[in-house]
Parts: structure tokens; C-alpha cells; sequence
């Protein structure tokens, strides 16, 4: 059955919907569950408003990073959310990931769909300064989270502080003077026992 | 004791976490749980994206709808969310609101608080060509799921096909190709039993 180009759209926009029940592994602020994927994208927006100041990338169009957040995890909704920590789930990963983009981003119209999914590649290539920015927040956001629940992932995961530094990388290349925080949370939650030495 | 910039701006998005505790009356698409403040104002920002199209207010500036889109309902943090059909917790709704404003955007630093306040007040006056597109969406979004949700939150609360037509008067305003298909839903809801005539 051939649908109009507003079906199409609809049918996108119903789809995405199950953002909202794509688990993550960082929970809430007050530790009472995990956030879900559409949760993140928009804590992820909003702190890339509130932080922009702080981006040392050059000429960075902050639109496009907002646009990016609210696109970049689309397709966990297919392929799921894989633990940043989890060395096996991250192996199949980016196949993955190109599967469900075919799949989501064909839904749209042509046109859109192509837009979406450079978005998205965009992000996940991680070069234009626009996509390290982004990059910086989508680590910094989880980092506060899990401050704020003892490490609860990274407990979890028996994650060490070196995969957290390395993971942690973007924050200290495209938004330095946020990077003296990310280090003292680190030694902090290793001196708590959030994380392994 | 004083705090830097920084800390301010981490107090400001540790608090908006709460936002992912606020409910909605909206049902998630699957019907199987009500939607958060965080989760509703990603749909929305997301959806004025695709459906940008649509918009026949002048000259509207797509970036700011997104950045209202993510930040209109963060009052909802303290005054709660109230439902659109609720006759009674919509007449002290703007007071309620205010003070969350006060409360909320104080957090920030003077000139951000003042930014995102505006955008806040922006939103909710409707007046400016981006407020009434993003008005058109705000409502569209919920309408959708409620569609899904064989009308869960409508019949909860006996409302009406008038009180939806009134609700949605902003797409018949500013995305005019929508309304047939937000005339024919609210039809076909009053045929299933799931708005009242």
C-alpha cells in the first residue's frame, strides 16, 4: 500500500516512541530506576545549551549538536543499548547500529531519511567539531548520573577508572575546562570504591 | 557559600534530572506506562523537526522551537504537571508556575536563568510565530499516543470531542495540512467511545 509522505512521518514518529522504553544502564539522579534512551537525549540537549560556553571546538553551530542529540541513539531502538563498558557487546555493535538505521531511517521519506542518518553518522564518525562537542556531553551526562548513584554502573560492571578516563577523552579534547571535574570525580569515586583503581 | 559558575550550571542540570519523575496523563504508544516530562519534551522537540513542513507561521525559526521544546515544561519540575482538561488545576496553573520559574531558572547563572526563562515565557504566551508552531506540536504529540492508547487518558477523564477540538485549535492555526488528519481522529475517537460527543 503506498502511503503518503505524512504517513511516512507518522509512521517514523510512532516508531520512535520506543526510545522510551530502550533501558539504560545509568539510572535517574535519585537512584529510583534506569533511564531510558528518550530520557537521555533530552538531558543530553539540554546540557549542550547550558555547557556550549565551555566548547573549545572551533565555529561549532550548536543547532546541529542539539539536532544530533536528539537523533544520536535512535537506533538502539533496534539494535539496542550496549553498555559503553561492555567489550564483547561493542564488537557487533556498529553492525549492528547500520542495520537499525536502515531500517528506522527508512521509514521517513527519502529525503528526511537521508537527512537523519547523516545526522546520526555524523555523530557516531565523531570529526566534525560539531559531533566532538556532542560527543563530550553524551560522556558527561551518564558521568554525573552515576556520581550522584554511587557508581551504580560502573559497580555493576566492575568498570576501572582507566576505561573510565579513556571513555571520559572527548570531555578533556572539546571542553578542557571541564576537564579538572571529570578527573577529581574519577580519583573521588575510586577513593569510594565506585570505581577500580 | 559561594559558587562558581560551573557549580551553578551542575546544580541547574542535576535538578532538571527531575524531570524524568514528572508524569503525564499520556500513555506511553505500547500502552504500558504513563510518559515523563523528559520523555514527552524529546518526542516533541524531535517531532517539530520532522514535521517543520507543516509550519505556515512566517518565517519561523526551527532551532528556537527546539530549544523551547526543550525547556517549556521544566516549571513542571515544582508546579507539576497539570492536565490539559482539568478544569480546576488550571486556574492557579500560571501562579503555581511562576514560582517554579523563579525557583528553578535561579539556579543558573544570572544571564543563562534570564535566557532560558525567556524562552519558557516565550513558549507559554503563544504569541510569536516559533511559540504557536511549537504550541501545534505540543499538542499533536499527545494526541498521537492517546490514539494508540485507545484514548486512556480522555476516557479517564470524560473528556470531550469539543474540549479536544479547542485543545488542538493551534494545528487548524499553524500547521493547517494536519487538521484533516487531527479532524478525522477526533472523529473516529468519538465513534470508539473514547472521547465523549
Amino acid at each position: 500500500m503506498h502511503k503518503t509522505r505524512f504517513e511516512q512521518q507518522l509512521s517514523f514518529l510512532i516508531e520512535v516512541d520506543k526510545m522510551k522504553n530502550v533501558l539504560r544502564q545509568t539510572l535517574l539522579a535519585d537512584g529510583s530506576r534506569q533511564e531510558t534512551d528518550a530520557e537521555h537525549s533530552w538531558h543530553f540537549a539540554l546540557m549542550s545549551m547550558v555547557l556550549y560556553e565551555y566548547c573549545t571546538e572551533p565555529h561549532v553551530d550548536l543547532n546541529q549538536v542539539i539536532k544530533m542529540a536528539l537523533v544520536h541513539d535512535l537506533v538502539e531502538i533496534y539494535a539496542g543499548d550496549t553498555f559503553a563498558y561492555d567489550i564483547q557487546g561493542n564488537q557487533d555493535k556498529a553492525l549492528r547500529e547500520k542495520q537499525a538505521a536502515d531500517k528506522l531511517f527508512g521509514l521517513l521519506p527519502e529525503d528526511q531519511g537521508m537527512e537523519y542518518r547523516k545526522l546520526w553518522e555524523e555523530f557516531d564518525a565523531m570529526e566534525t567539531p560539531e559531533a566532538r562537542y556532542a560527543a563530550s556531553i553524551d560522556r558527561l551526562q551518564p558521568l554525573i548520573n552515576n556520581l550522584l548513584t554511587q557508581g551504580h554502573p560502573w559497580r555493576k560492571g566492575h568498570v576501572t577508572s582507566s576505561q573510565v578516563y579513556q571513555r571520559m577523552e572527548p570531555i578533556r579534547h572539546s571542553t578542557p575546562d571541564l576537564w579538572p571535574f571529570v578527573e577529581e570525580s574519577i580519583q573521588d569515586s575510586v577513593a569510594k570504591g565506585y570505581l577500580q583503581p
